[in-house]
């Protein structure tokens, strides 16, 4: 099992009206983001719309990422659920379509005790042949991960990874010091990700990183490499991206940025409302700004 | 289209290990509940797990209940997403397997503006030739729909309804008079049923019906003929069956104490858990007190 | 010492813009009140803004309200402070200015363990000869006082009432069933009070009562004699005031309610805002419909 | 005006049951943390219970620490009101008794629109001579001060700080893009120092640099000399105190942190309570783990 790390693209997930999904333009994002030197791809998290998306679609979009990857970069599929058991039968299916691991991630309607999110997260890794990336966000679930159970969970071998997508940073470096090296970090589009490198994390799995990957990638290996000067110089400038998938909806949000770099992705999908007029012209400058649209 | 009115139980959705609907207890479940006296059937409520079911499993617990109505009372299905498209889908097969109507929800995960849930609510009630309930729980979507909403929504010709699962009863009452009488309102069990119906509501859709039927059946009878101290007395018996409710999780609430009536309606499903040894003691004793297990 | 029951109208706290009491208007409205039928008085609460007072004009309103109230009816007086120490020495302070009972709030700023909670208000019940009414509020304090530490202060002798701001009218059922007669209770702005009568409290401590006192108490008298049809018949009417307070802000409103009814109370004092023009002329509509202004 | 920026340590305020301050020991502890190294200090922060404290008690604080410190070191003093009037006289107060500038808060009992709160800070900073830090705390106050709302303030000359108690580290960074260096900010408790350093932070204002002044000091010196690998040598070991800060309540742990290391300072103003036998234990180790308790 290689081990993770870089800057890995949230991928949108594009469907036309009636459904279907957009298999070229996908495949096409893949291999551009691939070219501009991203580490790996993240399709199905949350700027990916799985909680929109039918099971067929969401298989019809791991298969078309596997398959336009084509090994060059791992692949590491969502798999939300509010029930273990479709969890458990949601990953299975993405392995056996060539995900390389999968980033997991309990809905919740009901609050569920420790017990149970345990059960559920463990059941996933059982049924996966490749790393875990335990997902938990604040905002859009029910609660976070407590760090106890985090810590529980960090004795499961194959669950290696959490990306947590609050806004405290400061979990980060507690998440780092409970598990003592069982368990490493990817920074969340609410994280500055420079700072999550400073503090140990190993990477970001991020919807902004779709529309900048070369700049994140740029970041990213100056972190690496202790440059910190050198990597608060791009952060500066990216940072407007997260601030813009911040204030406007993640999904309409890389839908409308990929779009002006010419990705005809679509929608988010209804009712899911794309960016008004006043949104995509503050996205098209920020983007201007941070050298992802040519400047003229 | 008749006019919907009285009590409705929330009905349970039992599932076996392997997925399975268990046909057999919920019609015979069914069946208790008419001959007790109820005015309506709900399944797919909150408390009946919809969100933990495969659409299979949804259709197979409304024909289920359906055939074992057999058009004794009207029985309203419950309909939730978070895409439109699903939502019609489901509203459709609901209908076509026999619902009187639906009761609509929208499950969020990123927030939607309010055009985008009243295209989502509309274009559910022009999938549907019947009566459409509309479900706001702020406790376990993102946000309540708002006053001004629900006034727009009134004006959709058959969404009459509103059945809203706050705790704040004054809200019924501006929903009440913002909407002039083209909505009604049913309680959830969040609220006290006396209260509402003394502000003009006409009836509850809730899952201590399941438990309590006759007594609430009683109650309602009472404050529809304006015995409001003769209400009030079958009330607070009651309402400690509704605070169980509120203190433990709805649908290992309901499961267990149908356990204890005797109806094997199981767990709820993985990852939730069922009430702990505890729990269902307190139940059992609030159901006896409440008349609805022999006090010996 | 006597029961209390009825209205009880909030007071304003006239300040000008040195900070002095505006003694001659407060007491003016005092003997309007009381005129009016109201069965009591309450200086110094949420709508009082105790929140934004020195001690000094505190016990400058309170002794302005003892003062014109002349014993006709009993004047509670809001204590409310983060320290245990400044909470008994206001208490004292204003019942030895003639204040018949007080209602205590505890404000914090850190969360405070339930045993802190209850001494602080024992403390309190011991420095009063006099009736003690809890206060509680979710929505400006911290948290909701818990049931069970209410059913644990409802054993201290002269705590005898309770009056919550929360939405929640089931918990004030709650409340009333698990202090088992020794606890009262009285309705908040944010609750129904034909709903809160029905269920078993005694009256109502709220700011809508100083602009509607009359048709308050003829509210109050119907459903004590068991009118409930007669009750809500005002109830409805008397509903859009409550609405009013909580779309605008409580002291801001009802210091422009009273200012068109030609108590000059003056503004909340800054940095809070008096209500803007189209607050005002809503307001004065509202007044209108409910008999509070003449309709001309 | 020099500029501020470095380590400063929240000073506790102890006060004994009859409400006296201790004079002798906070002179002490001021003594101790300038010859530790520390670039401030900062009496009647949160961590100083401002929020417990009469104003006569406040400015015994302040003179004690000016006197004190005696020009060797800034003091900034804390300055909190629910009123305009109050906020201005307090400010005037502190300054009059030798504060160098004033970090200023607004408690809110009601919402406040932004004109209110702006005209708030705009009073406060005119009646000072010398800077003024704006402090903003989602957790304690009712809402965050708006970004929008900062950059308007940012403009008052001398507002030329910030300290953000959120823990949205990415919100500082937002902060100090668009106030243009206009404003300058200081890190809390609740973030990473060497992240707020890394993005451009001037220093931190928090509780747990009372208990580790001089490594606090080493840790902003090698972040100040861009050694960023030191800095996080040093980081790692005092996030711990900082994660102590946030389990237990602030004024509590401070309090008792200090009486470990002998400075006789008391246990929070009541009803707070003291940490407990167990988390004074959990406490000592910490401390001793971050060499600011002897190891044996």
């Amino acid at each position: 099992m290689r081990a993770l790390h870089g800057v890995f693209p949230y991928l949108v997930s594009p469907v036309d009206a009636e459904g279907r999904v957009l298999r070229p333009v996908l495949a096409r994002l893949v291999d551009h983001l691939i070219a501009e030197g991203v580490h790996g791809l993240t399709p199905l998290g949350s700027t990916g719309e799985f909680a929109y998306l039918t099971v067929a679609q969401k298989l019809a979009v791991v298969e078309t990422v596997v398959e336009a990857a084509a090994g060059r970069v791992p692949v590491i599929a969502g798999v939300a659920a509010t029930t273990t058991a479709e969890a458990v039968s949601l990953a299975r299916e993405v392995m056996r379509r060539g995900a390389d691991g999968v980033m997991a991630t309990l809905e919740a309607y009901f609050p569920v005790p420790d017990d149970g999110i345990a059960a559920y997260f463990t059941a996933i890794a059982e049924a996966v042949d490749g790393p875990v990336v335990l997902y938990t966000n604040p905002n859009f679930q029910r609660a976070d991960l407590s760090l106890p159970l985090i810590r529980r969970l960090s004795h499961v071998p194959n669950i290696r990874y959490i990306k947590d997508a609050s806004t405290n940073t400061g979990r980060l470096l507690s998440i780092l010091t409970e598990t003592e090296g069982r368990m490493q970090v990817f920074a969340a589009s609410s994280h500055i990700p420079a700072c999550v490198m400073l503090i140990g994390g190993v990477g970001w799995m991020a919807g902004p990183a779709c529309l900048v990957p070369r700049r994140s990638v740029t970041l990213y290996e100056r972190a690496r490499a202790g440059d910190w000067a050198g990597a608060m110089a791009v952060q500066r400038d990216l940072w407007a991206v997260n601030q813009a998938f911040a204030r406007y909806q993640l999904a309409a949000c890389v839908k409308a940025g990929l779009a002006l770099q010419g990705f005809a992705v679509g929608d988010p999908i209804p009712p899911q409302a794309p960016l008004d007029e006043v949104a995509q012209a503050d996205l098209r400058a920020i983007l201007k700004a941070a050298g992802a649209l040519p400047a003229a």
